[in-house]
């Protein structure tokens, strides 16, 4: 049973606290709050125990009901692995609790590569983070694009990539960031980072990046021309799609066009948090003429990193050397299947 | 056990259905759509047998992998009572049918009173629904502002109320809608419909709305403020809100101050649909001075009308005559105890 | 001539500057950036002197073209009168700077009343601001409710002001502050800070305010309910509102019922950066009953304290000593009409 | 003197009427308007003659101060050439009662190509248009790519163009169209309509297109990659910019990274309307290595059009042999120089 703790409970820890928890081979041993909040009181709910950063506020978590089990440190002191989910810039503040007590740990994309000096993703290099004390899984952007990149990379060769990120501007919880009216380019320059960010997961594909910002909540959404080096066809892209176990394509017969339909779908399928693991492919986008292939994909930018932090977890701990069994024993325990299966 | 057909199952239909589903006293015999979209699939994850108002329309149905039970017409025959959750407007051209095959029907708010010549609010009129007909379940607005101002009128008596309705712009799901960026007055005339439209569920009450729409599509947000006839204390306030089956209250320990981390709680916390079927009645916005209150309320706009539909269709069907007892079954059954609860 | 300097040429200040300018009896005598960007190149463009606050920063302005005439204090020391623009809380730190050059100085409303000991609003109060060293202008959204309550103060008498104010996000140009999808309660406590800044003015006033923010650039909306001591007349207050040099009737005819027709309405009639410097009030929601007075107002953020800026310039320099001549001074120089006028 | 009617005073028609009233060849002889409202008055303060489509309507016109001149095929017989500004589709049923009378109009790009059988660019193929009595002046989008695409072939040669449409979702003034918080493909397959529409202008081009709808009004967002025959350089592509008539280059050092910031700029700067009549170029995003050509290039929807407009009338009625002076005579009566020049 490895005794993972969550450093960070917050839009990404909370997910993958509940996804660790369903892991038959894993447990969570603590989650840390900086403050008393609602998030703070569905730790208490789920029964994870709370730590907190600053144990001068433990009276002011008390007094509202909420039991404080120690410190941060007392938490990765207890702890096989640590999640750091704190937001971008913190976590690598952490890194030095981490060595000093000798545990293994692995951030989020919103720290820079060198902080573990491996950038991970389950499809692309499960293999090469077993055993690692440090990793990073790389952001929900770099996240989706790894996967779709990869394996059009081993069905066709990949000469070029060209993708445009129209991302969110905010999370649905989050009530102090625009834009309410504005498209922001973010950065204006090209290529923006993700282009060398997919180079640390996957570093002999040619890809430039464009990125901008939008005033809506719910994913980000991608559009995306691939050169191959080989003829693409349609049919062959759908079913490298349908039987990719992080991949899932929305079909026609849906009638989904947007986000907002899509989070809609995953809500009434009764996923938890409505949440999209999975690169959501639109089937009637992929367009494919010759070595030309473009499509759109939509990335529920809570969500399709989580998954990755569980196999992350077990290949650093070393008991799971195969990353597809990894990735098929995360999926089953959240009950997880791509989602044209329930369309 | 209650035969409950859905008559459109889209926003409200299909969360009417699945908490007619969680009854013991009920099951839902079908529901229907007018195309094959996401919702079809999702009724059919479900098991709700799906029937159709246009049987020419059954072959692209099929072809897409749906199952059609029969016509809508099938549907209401099948029925003890319907639940006529078509759009606005829509639901009175179903009134004839429901007549000719003489059966019970329930319509949304979106209709007018004399749809039904009775409109229901479980905590004010359910005794006087008992064996009717037909009833019309009123709008999430008044829902809303029924529930409120019956408990403070019986506590207090109500002298005036003024009432600020800020609405949703559209639902989640509803790509078409807007505003994007303006606060639209709907209608600029005051008073808006909602203060009649309290008349009909609280005849006596002396009632003012004002209402506006604004690009949001989290819940509407009610601005309220209530002169009563006996001095009002702030503490009994909350106290009335905290013993209410449909009333919850946000406490300041949760440092939620805005619709979209409300929802997020409520999701968070593994609610179905992240519904709030509940007055979310903010603590520390309750003003007292005299016989003067102010307060907040948020009202989910797709959830709190959904119990009040159960337990119209408990009213009517004759069974149960003691209404605080169907809240109580409604509830128990969706496992749903106010928000309060849980912080 | 009276000699103005605008310190902080931004949202308010860059709109101050060009009313300033278009006066007869002032001129605008520089105007301060902390950095180049595009304000800077349109304050190059209206021919306004440009001093900067830190003149370690001179080569980065004249780098990209842009002169820069000394620091702010040079700036200061060349004025008559400085209108302190900067952003709310900064302006509390420029204090020391105009007392020891001994200046008049004049405030906008994020700073509080008492960095100048007199809260100011043209209609109001103008004779007791004449002479004065220090004056602050109250906010756009006190300044709104100054402007009506006072005007049906004088008529009916206000026995008391219930009074929501539905904010907008931001302003059109900024782009990283929301919310996106939310209605927040700002703050959740009632009553928020806009009822007491109205006394700072109007200090008899009875007055409950209520405070959101919702996600729109354009305008605020007040949603206003006024109880009067005598019966009050629909007619007579759309006089008022028609002779009052400040307020504005938005007529039923021209089909207005939001903030964005009311926007592109104000450019279409060619108004300056589209700028309405009256309370707009909507003919049609005018309710009045009785001692009971309701109605909707939207007030432009961005504008409807610039005039009152050059009211306050005027009173404090000392040479009007007549409110309304003023008023009808700055209005005239602006080629100022309210909206009613054009329709 | 051309004398010019605009049939549909709405968005684009409003701006089209004082573009045309703006010149020294042209005159507006009159304007039609379906129902009185707030543009209607516009074009009264204006002293534009008003006709109406029905003159049943003429009563309600007048009792709100607006005097009708006749009917909208009164307007037609008075005029040289009609500018049709209806709504999409609308413009089509319109062309029997130009054929009827001979007259010559032009309709914007929401008619399909075949309504007029030559689709029009000033800055691509003004010759063609000389004499004719129908053109279609193609779309916001279209026109913006048709600019920069044709700038590119002529200097390098264009081998393949992907561009990539992040469109807005309704003008500042629309209050009823959504989404509010969605990105909507529009279409979810690929191509999107814009490569064809482009083709209807520049034949010879290889170029998909891919479009999505957000949730904002102000402009549309193109990234673009243009893959050239020859190495391209950066430097040149400015200069390219820089030297069109109809291009913009944002340059780095405004500071600008939105459409929100731009339109601020136009505004500030005075521009009618805050209109950006040219394509919108960030310096800082021009990618160029070897072949490929990267770049995002913002698209104000209501007014790049306007200018084209323009021309096409010039064009059609034969006085003007030359486009490049027709786009300097409507340039300079309009004083727009395009936005570099400001900073």
């Amino acid at each position: 049973m490895i005794k993972v703790a969550i450093n960070g409970y917050g839009t990404i820890g909370k997910r993958v606290a509940d996804a660790v928890a369903a892991q038959k081979d894993m447990k969570v041993i603590g989650v840390s709050k900086t403050r008393p909040n609602a998030e703070a009181f569905v730790a208490k709910q789920r029964g994870y125990p709370l730590y907190i950063a600053d144990l001068s506020k433990k009276a002011a978590f008390e007094k509202v009901g909420l039991s404080v089990a120690g410190s941060v440190e007392d938490m990765c002191k207890a702890a096989d692995i640590i999640v750091d989910a704190t937001p971008g810039d913190v976590g690598a503040t952490n890194k030095p609790l981490y060595e000093k007590l000798g545990k293994k740990a692995l951030w989020q994309g919103g720290e820079d590569h060198e902080i573990a000096g491996f950038s991970f993703n389950s499809s692309c290099n499960y293999k090469d983070a077993i055993g690692r004390q440090f990793v990073r899984v790389v952001s929900c952007n770099t996240t989706g694009l790894c996967r779709i990149i990869h394996a059009i990379d081993n069905e066709y060769g990949v000469a070029h990539v060209h993708a445009i990120m129209v991302r969110r501007g905010s999370d649905p919880g989050e009530i102090k960031k625009g834009p309410i009216d504005a498209i922001v380019l973010d950065p204006v320059s090209v290529p923006s980072h993700h282009g060398p960010d997919v180079l640390s997961v996957l570093p002999h594909i040619s890809i430039v990046t464009m990125a901008m910002i939008v005033p809506t909540t719910m994913m980000h959404m991608h559009a995306i021309r691939i050169t191959t080096k080989k003829e693409v066809s349609k049919e062959r892209v759908i079913d490298l799609v349908k039987n990719h176990p992080r991949m899932g394509l929305i079909k026609k017969s849906a009638g989904i066009r947007s986000t907002a339909e899509l989070k809609e779908f995953a809500m009434d399928l009764g996923r938890p948090r409505s949440d999209l693991y999975e690169n959501c492919i639109f089937e009637d986008s992929i367009y494919a003429n010759k070595t030309d292939l473009c499509f759109f994909q939509a990335i529920h930018q809570e969500a399709d990193v989580v998954v990755e932090n569980i196999d992350a977890i077990r290949a650093m701990m070393g008991g799971q050397k195969d990353g597809a069994a990894s990735i098929k024993t995360t999926n089953d325990a959240l009950g997880f299947t791509p989602i044209q299966n329930n369309h």
